[in-house]
């Protein structure tokens, strides 16, 4: 982490993030192992086995949870990165990233419930009225009161404009909310009196976001349910302590936060905090999985000579093809992944007005690159690891299966990596100009001098080969489809390029450390293989429409 | 089919294989589909979730598996390509793995059974005393009894040489078996009332296969269960309907199949089978994956300009790219098994003793090959499928999510990919002097004209990478540390060049229907990456030792 550019600009700007040094991320990460010791790993495979239940029209979660969610809000776990004006501690969103990142590793499913009530509490600051936002906010930072952001429905999943739940301005100035949401993150549950649901919804202004409370209090001061009822619950392939939700909203109470008719707008301020997020999960679960292959090839014996005991498996170079694979992945996207969330700070933060808008440019161009690698991460990586442990790795005596399962969903929800690859090629390479890539290439290429030789060359060859792709692309705009084609190549070349970059600082390491040759060893087997892969991927994303136009012939 | 190299000598031969002409095959398939769609589209889902249970010792299967295994004996299946003489059909193989690829297509779990029974006949066929293979060969043949082979134990996976398992001879010539045995799939079951276990165990002369049934005839004619009781079931992430069980062996009575001591080379007429039914297995499921993708993707609306209604996905260049991708992959490697089915024909059946040969060693260059990518096939397309139905697919309402639950586990049983990648490198490379790769090369460049421009210079890249990179191989004979390192790049690098070839015939195929079209355009689009795919894989293959050598720093 103390390797992510930016950082020491970032605790230069003093107050809450100046305090926070070394050894203040050092005390809470290892406050959150233990938390996660505690109160995770109990409830990670049970949760998995036990899913959640329909009982009586409220979601049933797992065993554990109750508790767990408990001593999560009691160690304030969720006021991490919460402004100090807030209640909040103020601490670098890159430390509440890696939290989230341990959480995660140890269960995935509850994990996504910090997430939520995090990216919630951050509209509510961003968007609610006074009288809205002094009720809800401190509630949502200190995890007392539960939210869920409703944006889908059953027409309207990537294609969000479609939506057609509708808000009818009420009366008292409140608004009656009708329609149907679906893939709503723990939609219901009972481990907080009340659930704020961020729901978008069309108005005669376009499409507005709405807060929407499962419990209203009436003008008498009691409260009743508001008019929302779970239609059911998911049977999913993974996450099932996670209810992924139908929600019915018949006339329910809610709320405008901010502006009507500029609710995708304003949902931006959350969205960034969900891929971020999704990008984490990714890399929690691919690092969980990477511990339990190493540790089950340190200890399970096959192979070598027969006149001999058997081998560690970890003697094969195979296997430890797949681990390197794996920690490098590891490592190179969890900094990705501190590299983005450093940059938020930053274009948050930061007081020079340019300085600030280049932390902004960069941040978006990392963004859809990091959600997307960061979560394919979790499901290879898990893939590599079950395949480690061969066929105890298929059975549910081992975690490597669930982890896969569980892993599964990050390149589809927030943004597909389809949409994720468009968001690049459209916003950053055409409207953006490459503006966030030509910052990337800077700064990248200043930490060139970090390794030499094949090292070096490697991170070279990529970048001026992410710059060749991203021109040819750009002079392909009047013909959007053959860039279209090349649009996932493109976004994984910009991969390969985001992850190099971090590889070569971790490559650059120089501490004879046990931590510091293992980071440097995965940033070092990235860069070794970098120029060849980045040839190969960069021919898909140029080459054009000709493969993709053989699809007419596809069809039966 | 019809395009299959060797597929018009084998009907050249006569007899049963000379009727086989399209005709059958074509009634054949219909038949097969028809089976399907009957008596394997009702147990699939529900086989997944009810599972396998162990009740008063015994396994019991989903329900439907009994009338689905009745039906598939009733109608004679289960005698397709066994020899006339042995009340077989004598149909060649090649048809016989297409209707096992539609049977695991349909229900992966059930289709465990059958190639189970049909390898177990083999063997017995192959091995058995007169006495044994009089009684057990019709019975297997037809279906009426079914089989299991056990060779793995908790401590003899891959390593197959450490198993513990001991026998004895009895006085009466029998044997009498003691040990545990892991991983066996139907290792029991009602669906029969006997059941023979193709069983490995140590003698004094060595290893030694044996004949090991689960009920056993006394001296008064009476049956009695033999000393085998089931351990326990694992719990897996897919294949549900299939039991994996681990068997316990007290002193069961049992004959020996082949001479004492030639266990391991005994079992080699079952090997071919299982690797080629494990590469059928993953295309059946990644085909069936396709078909739910393509058509959800022309049903499915979502995006385009917001003042029509929402496209077709399939009118998305990712999704396009996505499903051609399938289409190519379930193709080119649909047709490579049919190769190997051929080639395991001719090397049986041919009269020409060279051209016997050559089936036999290009048979066995291609077959680690084919249960490789075969394998993974199945798990890359059904998660590519997944990806293409979003949400949906991640849930339990689409078959997809089960496809990829079932298909991880090819790549790990009957060979990891790992063992796989040795066995191509040390047998057929380093033993075998490349005999297989030069009939291989010299089979394909035969087919190079049926292509041009772009689409022959792919291919004949591809075969010169191939070639170049075994020949580098070979140098490193004597730092086998630097060949293993790339031994699964080169694998994967012969996997390219094997579908290569039969994208070249699929591509030059010249018939105007839809299913040449399909066919023609699923090779074209693999011959318009393959250089640039070939390139990077051949780089990753030839590279030596020096990444993997970073292993050393990850440990803690």
């Amino acid at each position: 982490m103390e390797l992510t550019p930016g950082l020491s600009r970032l605790r230069r700007l003093g107050g809450s993030f100046g305090e926070a040094d070394r050894d203040t991320f050092k005390a809470v990460l290892g406050g959150i192992m233990q938390f996660g010791a505690e109160c995770l790993d109990p409830i990670n495979a049970r949760g998995d086995a036990q899913g959640c239940h329909l009982v009586d029209g409220r979601v049933q979660l797992p065993a554990g949870y109750t508790e767990a969610w408990a001593s999560y809000t009691a160690q304030g776990w969720s006021t991490l990165e919460m402004p100090v004006e807030m209640n909040g501690q103020g601490l670098p969103l890159i430390l509440a990233a890696q939290v989230q990142e341990i959480i995660d590793g140890r269960c995935a499913a509850f994990g996504m419930l910090p997430v939520l009530v995090r990216s919630a509490a951050k509209l509510v600051a961003a968007h609610a009225e006074p009288a809205i936002r002094e009720v809800w906010l401190p509630r949502l930072c200190s995890g007392e009161w539960a939210a869920t952001i409703c944006i889908s429905e059953a027409d309207a999943g990537s294609d969000v404009p479609r939506l057609r739940t509708k808000a009818v301005r009420d009366v008292d100035g409140a608004w009656s909310i009708t329609g149907e949401k679906m893939w709503i993150s723990f939609g219901d549950h009972t481990l907080t009196p009340r659930i704020g649901h961020c729901l978008l919804a069309r108005t005669e202004a376009g499409i507005s976001l709405f807060l929407v409370p499962n419990v209203i209090d009436d003008d008498a001061g009691e409260t009743r349910p508001n008019t929302i009822s779970v239609r059911r619950i998911e049977e999913k392939m993974g996450l099932h302590g996670s209810p992924t939700c139908a929600l019915g909203f018949d006339g329910a109470k809610g709320w405008l936060l901010g502006e009507d008719g500029q609710g995708l707008q304003n949902l931006f301020v959350m969205i960034t905090n969900m891929r971020l997020s999704a990008g984490v999960q990714g890399v929690g679960i691919a690092s969980a999985a990477f511990d339990v292959a190493l540790d089950y090839a340190h200890e399970r014996r096959q192979g070598g000579a027969i006149s001999a005991p058997a081998v560690h498996i970890a003697e094969h170079a195979d296997v430890q093809r797949m681990l390197l694979e794996s920690a490098s992945r590891v490592h190179t996207l969890r900094s990705v992944g501190h590299l983005v969330a450093v940059q938020a700070d930053l274009a948050a933060h930061e007081v020079d007005p340019t300085e600030r808008s280049r932390a902004q440019t960069l941040l978006q161009w990392l963004l859809p690159i990091f959600k997307t690698e960061g979560g394919r991460c979790g499901f290879d990586v898990s893939s590599t690891a079950l395949q480690v442990l061969g066929g105890a790795g298929y059975t549910r005596e081992w975690p490597v299966e669930q982890y896969l399962r569980d892993a599964r969903i990050a390149t589809i929800y927030e943004g597909t990596s389809g949409i994720q690859a468009l968001d690049l090629l459209r916003r950053q390479i055409w409207r953006g100009k490459s503006a966030g890539l030509a910052i990337f290439l800077e700064q990248a290429r200043m930490d060139l001098d970090l390794v030499a030789g094949d090292l070096r060359a490697g991170a070279c060859a990529c970048y001026e080969l992410l710059q060749d792709a991203a021109t040819r692309l750009n002079e392909m705009r009047d013909a959007p489809r053959e860039a279209e084609a090349g649009a996932g190549s493109f976004l994984e070349l910009a991969g390969l390029a985001a992850t190099g970059w971090m590889a070569t600082r971790l490559a650059g390491m120089t501490s004879d450390t046990p931590e510091g040759r293992r980071l440097s060893a995965s940033g070092r087997y990235h860069l070794l293989a970098l120029k060849d892969d980045a040839v190969a991927v960069h021919a898909a994303a140029v080459s054009g429409a000709r493969r993709i136009d053989l699809f007419d012939s596809l069809k039966a």
